[in-house]
């Protein structure tokens, strides 16, 4: 078998909750194969092993160096806390191999260009864990959404990722307590999924401004548990408004409207079911004679994947890196929606320093 | 047959098409009558009891003033233009009759000041033509809402009020394009919806602040075409966001975002359909154990309603006119949610006034 076909060899650094979806994904496609892992304690590594029944023939590290040095490992999936994102995502690509890298980005963009460079200058892939863009249904609505006919010109996009933590977490746990580590809080784990949102809906083109609103709730140590910000694009009249929070119950609404059509759904970032996923379509609503009603209700559109999102997800980087052994160049647009994301997501920090004035891009 | 248990009977002052849903409601009711009615012009009135199959016994008028003059009308409904709802309130409330408003409520708060102090002077009773408070829908999830167990504290309430009408009718048309009319445009027609929304979601409490956002597109005449704000209470962590606008085909979407639950109901402001009407209830959201989906989804609750809001909302009005006959003094809650609405809705105004900061209240 030519070495193109083998399936990658994946590493993962960092276990813990947050990667277990990856690691089943990586252990369910043919494509990937699972060669060694390793978490903050050896302990804690081997304890992932059995909760994840993972095949014997993992390796299970005593150190993230050790994973990155494995010269059997072609890829490491990367869900370290967000702050040493950048010191393991350097030190795996610097081992030239591909980087999958759990969301968000980095602390900021300074950090996430280390990473990003030294992912290019050693041509290896990069590409963050944020799943949904893998999903059929994204490709689905994406479709209408281009169909000047069927959405047109985008007036709203409006998401909501929410996901309740207790309070006290973030005034007493650690890491996450430590404003040095995460102060990004609910922005970082959850508002990067309707900051990229937007991005996608808008082809990822960046807004001309970024405005943090000034509802931002913060933990006594500094952390961010909720917070909404509006992404302007000026020239296409489009506002993008992204809600984030530890406070309420978990939401993912994703809206957007348009000049001719309208799509919503409530679990953009993850569907309900793993099978199939719906949004809702709505096209030239307008009251009908006598404004007594509508003249049409929203639509059910219904994607049937027979592979959930991450699988998807980690088949299209094994597809890339396939591709990198046989002699393509590393494909950047992933890197390149990481770093507009990010871009967006630090000017959202930088508002809220500046007293939720807007920050011009 | 006693007084106040005669159909209370209605004058209609500046018949357009905005003012059919209401006709057709005072038409509809037992316990209203229509009297009279007057338009801008004579020809236009004919035209408008032609359209809408008004009875004979109906008095077309050739001036507001016969309507509001005539003994035998109780109560006025008043659509004319809102720049002419000032005058055309207190001239109601003067003669003693019961005043039904179109909404918005005036240009701004110190006009409709004038309407509220008037009918307070005359003891009749005033109510804005804010049909969907009326909707048992609305009561349903009010009920769900003032469960702590069900909704708790609300984190997000997010609106969208949109309605297309092609660009050039503000640059072109009367008198939509005089923005001495109607310089609020989407926000005054629209967003009073949202506005509305967040202020019945928050019990009618006022915001601590209000700020603008900074995606406002005008018309070359100054009438907003698109704009959206944020409302804040600081205290419970709640933030409403508004969005209103003549750009993106109809959508009327209401989310409501708590920290046990959340609702959500894309045609808020009039049902998809007459007789019935459903939103999506979601309660304690959360993953399925290895976050392979969600341990619920939305739940439809429908909410049949053999009458529609207007008609209940015509019903309602003639109770507490009926009310007063019988001695009762004029129930003074729909003049204070209105004033509260003009408030937020003058306080967006100035926010944009001052370049989108925010507006203490």
């Amino acid at each position: 078998m030519a070495a193109e076909n083998c399936p990658v060899r994946f590493g993962i650094i960092g276990c813990s909750r947050l990667a277990k979806k990856v690691t089943r994904a990586i252990l369910l496609s043919p494509a990937t194969t699972l060669h060694a892992i390793s978490s903050a304690s050896p302990e804690e590594a081997k304890q992932f092993a059995v909760a994840n029944e993972l095949p014997e023939t993992v390796r299970i590290c005593s150190s993230h160096e050790e994973v990155v040095d494995d010269p059997d490992v072609d890829a490491v999936f990367v869900p370290v806390p967000v702050g040493q994102h950048s010191r393991w995502g350097v030190a795996v690509a610097e081992k030239k191999k591909h980087l999958l890298m759990e969301k968000p980005g980095a602390v900021d963009l300074g950090e996430l260009d280390k990473v990003l460079e030294a992912c290019e200058r050693n041509g290896v892939q990069f590409m963050d864990a944020t799943m949904w863009l893998h999903h059929p249904r994204t490709a689905k609505m994406k479709e209408l959404i281009s169909d000047p006919k069927l959405v047109g010109n985008i007036g709203l996009i409006q998401t909501t990722s929410t996901a309740f933590i207790p309070r006290q977490f973030f005034e007493t746990a650690v890491p996450a307590g430590k404003p040095a580590m995460e102060t990004m809080g609910a922005l970082g784990e959850l508002g990067w999924y309707g900051i990229g949102a937007v991005l996608w809906a808008k082809d990822f083109h960046l807004p001309s401004s970024v405005t943090a609103l000034p509802d931002i709730t913060k933990s006594s140590t500094g952390v961010i548990l909720s917070c909404s910000a509006q992404l302007h694009y000026e020239q296409d009249n489009t506002v993008g408004i992204v809600h984030c929070s530890f406070l309420s119950h978990l939401t993912m609404e994703l809206e957007i409207v348009g000049v001719n059509g309208s799509l919503y759904l409530g679990d953009f970032i993850l569907p309900y079911k793993e099978q199939s996923a719906e949004f809702n379509f709505t096209w030239m609503a307008k009251f009908v004679e006598r404004d007594l009603g509508w003249n049409v209700k929203p639509e059910k559109v219904e994607v049937v994947n027979e592979v959930s999102q991450e699988v998807l997800m980690v088949e299209e980087f094994a597809r890339l890196v396939q591709g990198i052994k046989a002699g393509s160049p590393p494909d950047v647009k992933w890197a390149e929606i990481c770093r507009k994301t990010q871009l967006v997501l630090d000017s959202v920090m930088k508002s809220i320093e500046i007293g939720c004035t807007c920050v011009t891009l």
